[in-house]
């Protein structure tokens, strides 16, 4: 049996395996990080005097050369017990001669793939989230350099009362920033239990070699062996599902300004963006491949809590269920994060349209003031239908709201001429927009995100 | 158009909407929270100036009572602005009288519905607890009970080396509480930001209502207005998700235990468990339900992480999709819990079975340590060979493993002889089982599980 | 334990359980399946000489009178033996006196639950076709009202080569048809096997009973019983995931076309769309809901397929957790169908600003054309080359892209001056939209939808 | 960049991308397809005169040999322009000289990415019912062989009444027989459409292409292009997805036989089911490991539901979203049914065993036809209180339940004690599952599966 290249090897490796995270989370990072296991697993055993230091030294030695191993060779003979540790600690041994019998001392195959796991995922997740805070930088820039560039604030996809493409970005920042720290709050322990999770083979020494294998690894000690309690794996779902569902909502922000109507932003990157048919079309390609990576998120977490009902000491597929969708839930997130970031660092911004934009709706956008205006004297009611009517009005008479406003006799007794006349010409009331931007700018710079 | 009775009504609720998580998230519970938010608004606009604060003593009072509000009425209503805020500010408007323009001040529908959907989690959150402790309590005093009641350890669910029933309970304890310390930590923050999040009707002092808000409401206090940020929905999501993950593991776990053939646990609940048809019948019917209700947690899970795309500062969807999921994943997260717990208060555990199931399997465990003390003579593969074929004879010959050990010559060169009795006397190894429990014990009474 | 009232009840009926299916699948409906089931199994026991006439009568009787059987009671009793069957069959037995041991003859409570669950899907389905069918014609008036209507076509969200609003309307009503095709070829049997599937208790006429009962319900008579084989169930969540994706492409389309700033469809209904703080927003409320209700289906399509692994001969959990996510997808659907249907009923579409919103792109759309006009002679990389260049020109120098190329060397050298003309003046060109405006038509006529 | 090699191209891939259908959803498949799709466009093109016979015979021998292709170098640059097609057709026109301007005539990236997408699902397809198939003709050999085996039936993993092992092979045969006709009528239509879905650069003759191109590639003609319509996206999810449910339901089966409790069926495989801590373990590895990819699939088909809205006429995201969840759909799928079908080849069945599991249980299995004939005399719960409490006596006094009930008054009354005696003796009452078996072996012949 040949080991199938996955489309993602070459085909569309580019755009759906982006970024750092990708090669934390391939074949030979796993090899790696299970040689790394071994190796700590053989000075641990030592430490605790379950083995000869000697043994540890040429274990570690044995396991110090990643190229020594053949990937497919270990992958095939994987088919046949059911996991790659067989076979790699039958590698080990043969590589470390008299000491070889000291390897995976005490262990089983689960302890060494749960652990190497644990630190496959530290290594992506270090990648991602300096991929992420990198990106949080630049909504941070952006917030920063619009806190006052006045835009339309949508709700439901129609023009609502103004904000700034400011609190927009530091909304992105702020999202973005506490699915950092989430991601960041993972807790990663160390899993070593022997063949049914009772350290057996250890001589009592058992939990002191858990401690000393954590120390190794810098990973947490768990209170027991979680080899059928999947809390970590869960913690890893959870917080990259958020990670990747803050991605896709500035994706798709992206997305939808830079819409041939709304054109407010554009990406910026060169060479990008074309099309196979129409030579004219600028489109935001990075923020689609973030959004595409995004929406494959949400069915593998799914997956992953599905899979936590492992039976007994060991799950009868429900352990093995979980690595590919893990590593791809890595992989996807990654990828979003550096499509989004590539996306927010070429991102143009053109606050000329968005003001025109804005003017395009115009003094509709003061009903929300006015109906404040209004209510005290006419009711909630009332309000709202006195000003529903005459925006139909307005539009139906292509004339502007304010026009219509100033002819209303009901207005007219309610509201004094002159603060009709200030209202219309407020402008675009922003609220406290500025205000939010500065605030969220200076937590991005601590922990703690939107709350 | 009639409101749908749902069939968890009355059929099936009993089944799926078990324990106090339920009337925590029923219709009437909303209501309740919109209300809540209602008043403390007005008392925080009150305490920042902005309304009388005579009228939010009105406006208080006019929320305070739940059964003036037609549950019914409002829903119907609801179905044409898209949400039941809307008809809810125009009753409570109608029964304040002349301070009824005061209500929902600077606010709007999102703000009410996001916020009074934190109180209705946290209420709920509060009883799925209170429920999961008393679980974990359960777990506790079985694993205390059964400290050193030796058990197969299971792994692909075959037979294992052996380990106790108290490691697995207090595994069960240990995961249990590690998802309450997760669900407990889920943060839980006021929404507030007016038409498009930028505070605009507070006149400059919408982040102070914010805090008052929040004061009010024993929430937490948000950096930036999160009503497309979706972060705490993604934490209720994760949380939820890896609560109900951990409650089918041990339910599976109960129910594998239950088996006919095993038979080493029983729910002994009275008069629950028969069948239709089969009046011999003893099912773990509480476990079962337990893991009906928690698998139906990951697609919904899936489902708030794949809503989480909000557009721009209100979704065109994505908000609305988020209100039955969450509120099915709360009700079957906590119906999970709840008949977990009733398994396991009605628990009855046979280790007599459990020894019996043991020696059925006989001094095949001991291949376990054998193997360790074979691997430094013969090398790993020609122990772990030696040791399976000798297993296959003794099945094929009907003897036992010890049996044909003691006549193979090749053991009897590298093993002494009275080390081979000491070996095949040891019974059942199980390690530090007793050590883990008694650790396990001593973090069940703190925050941190397993890791 | 008092049944939970779910917030669908009241508050949130109107939005997330609307249109004729809601109604299909309360309790009430699944009570009215289950006395069917029990009624047909009595006459077709009787049929097949294993009851007597007498005996089918008294207990069809003791079936048709759905108000005699209190919901709450029932579902409270179920609570104890885990199903709703085993209280139903007593209270039937009670009503039909001296008959009543001849209820539920030879079956198991999976059998009458299961057939129940295909005749309530049945009932839902067909409401939900009504529904759907409606909604199909509304796309085909407005394809056929709009066969010529030139509206940009958008790929990314960008403007690409212009469409025809017909031929999008062509495709809403393809795609709907399509889904409503696979949905009415769903294959519903009936599930009759006994305690263990077998039909041990009809003394050799068990498989005469099942094509009995199959044919007193109109439903297929299944090769073998299906009680562990969800083949039923995955039809279902395949046919109504498919509904349900069609439904959210077509409301988004419609979401995305009512935006501020595109305007090229608006929601016409009364009184609907309004906003609790801005009295001029017209929201399209209907398609919004639709969508959300779309988005809450493949969550729970994952649920169902996931928990297709029943054990043996009957789900220790499996089948139970299949309850609520099937209801709440039959559900969903139909909301999202019914809510669709108002959208598109109500559409107010507006040709003049789908020609404007063209227009302002303006010449950039004849760069396909020209593209391929140019292609033989400079080769496809420098075509795209200069017309990307071309347009770039025109955007800076807001010029319009015609304007451009007539004074380009290059062109000029490949492309006689007055097919430059008749390319630029050619206005928008929009294929065979028309010609499949009417092959779409014709086909929605017949089954088969777009393949 | 490089692209990243995923962790399934070596360590994992012969556990986790097993069997025919992995090698059919690779990179050089995908390039297989791409070509052939280009090559049938030239051929269909010409063929209604829109391109020179001579142009076509030159681009369809560019496109015959894959091997002049580099992946890498392909994926690289379809990193730019956000999908390998760009890259691949400038390629051709390279390898094309002349001829080359003719290549992709008319057609746009998504028409060639989607025809081959469905090109590469047919072959996989193919690929997978093979196995599918053969699966079926091993469930069908044990069903014939074990037509009247005796096995315990069980519900809820509790023993009921007792069923044959041949009736649980065929509806394992039934199931997977049902599976692989909805797989197989999968409709694959061909797409094009061209830049906006109107086949505007086809001169009027684009239906006629699109009709040539389907005859070339033999996939079916839509009605429409369905580029933004994604019904064959819907039906390979649903098909993809049901077969993966039924293949787990079958491997659950398969391991929860091999319990060691049970032991009524091992794999039987040579070298396989070791453990790298415990020599004498025999697990069932393929059973495991079909389970373990079947559980992959519903989490991918939630993202292809969840990814149907595409926007206008080409998705910004929810089109590229699709592309590896397909591809790992059809692996997972194709993975599962590649193990199950080694389990089930390797499968030994214990018949001794079997019995003695039922007889173990012993005289409680009477209790279903006793109920039965004890309901007329005494109702039917007071017939089952009598059958349970006499059931709980025979447990507490370890005795057998015929026993007790020959001792009972009750009883007596109204059993005459020769009827009793039969029905005591009865042995294993299997009602029809032979002639279930016999009609599931006819159908197995033939399409239709269980229903």
């Amino acid at each position: 049996m040949r080991p199938s290249s996955s489309p993602s090897d070459a085909l569309f490796a580019a755009l759906t395996a982006r970024g750092p995270v990708a090669e934390q989370v391939d074949g030979r990072a796993w090899l790696r990080a299970m040689l790394d296991v071994e190796a700590a697993l053989a000075r641990a055993t030592a430490a605790a005097g379950l083995i000869p230091d000697s043994a540890a030294r040429t274990l570690a030695q044995a396991c110090a050369d990643e190229a020594a191993y053949d990937l497919t060779e270990l992958g095939h003979e994987a088919g046949l017990g059911g996991n790659p540790v067989i076979p790699l600690v039958r590698a080990i041994e043969r590589r470390a001669g008299a000491d070889g019998a000291h390897v995976h001392h005490g262990a089983t195959s689960q302890d060494v793939l749960d652990t190497a796991l644990v630190l496959v995922a530290r290594r992506a997740l270090a990648a991602l989230l300096d991929d992420l805070h990198a990106t949080v930088a630049v909504a941070a820039r952006l917030a920063a350099e619009h806190r006052d560039t006045v835009v339309a604030g949508r709700t439901l996809l129609q023009h609502a009362a103004p904000t700034t493409f400011g609190l927009k970005a530091a909304g992105w920042g702020a999202g973005l920033h506490g699915a950092a720290d989430r991601a960041a709050a993972i807790r990663l322990p160390v899993q070593l239990g022997g063949a049914a999770g009772t350290l057996s083979a250890y001589s009592g020494r058992g939990r002191e070699v858990v401690r000393l294998l954590a120390a190794e690894l810098q990973l947490e000690v768990p209170t027991l062996p979680w080899h059928a309690l999947r809390l970590p794996i869960a913690d890893l779902a959870g917080g990259l599902g958020t990670t990747a569902g803050i991605v896709g909502k500035v994706a798709l922000d992206v997305i939808l300004l830079a819409q041939t109507e709304v054109g407010e932003v554009m990406e910026g990157g060169h060479g990008r963006g074309g099309s196979s048919a129409m030579p004219h079309k600028r489109n935001p390609v990075a923020a689609i491949q973030a959004r595409a990576a995004a929406r494959r998120a949400p069915g593998l977490v799914a997956t992953l809590f599905a899979c936590m009902d492992h039976e007994h000491e060991r799950a009868a597929g429900a352990w093995h269920a979980e690595w590919l969708p893990l590593v791809d839930l890595l992989s996807s997130t990654g990828t979003a994060v550096a499509w989004l970031r590539e996306s927010l660092e070429s991102l143009v911004v053109d606050p000329l349209r968005m003001r025109r934009n804005l003017d395009a709706v115009g003094a509709d956008l003061v009903a929300e003031p006015l109906a404040e205006e209004l209510r005290p004297a006419l009711g909630r009611e009332r309000a709202h239908e006195l000003l529903a009517a005459a925006t139909a009005r307005a539009r139906a008479e292509r004339r502007s709201l304010g026009d219509v406003l100033l002819d209303d006799e009901e207005v007219a007794r309610v509201l004094p001429r002159d603060r009709l006349d200030v209202l219309l010409a407020t402008g675009h009331r922003t609220g406290e927009a500025g205000e939010l931007v500065d605030a969220a700018l200076a937590a991005l710079t601590s922990p703690g995100g939107i709350g």
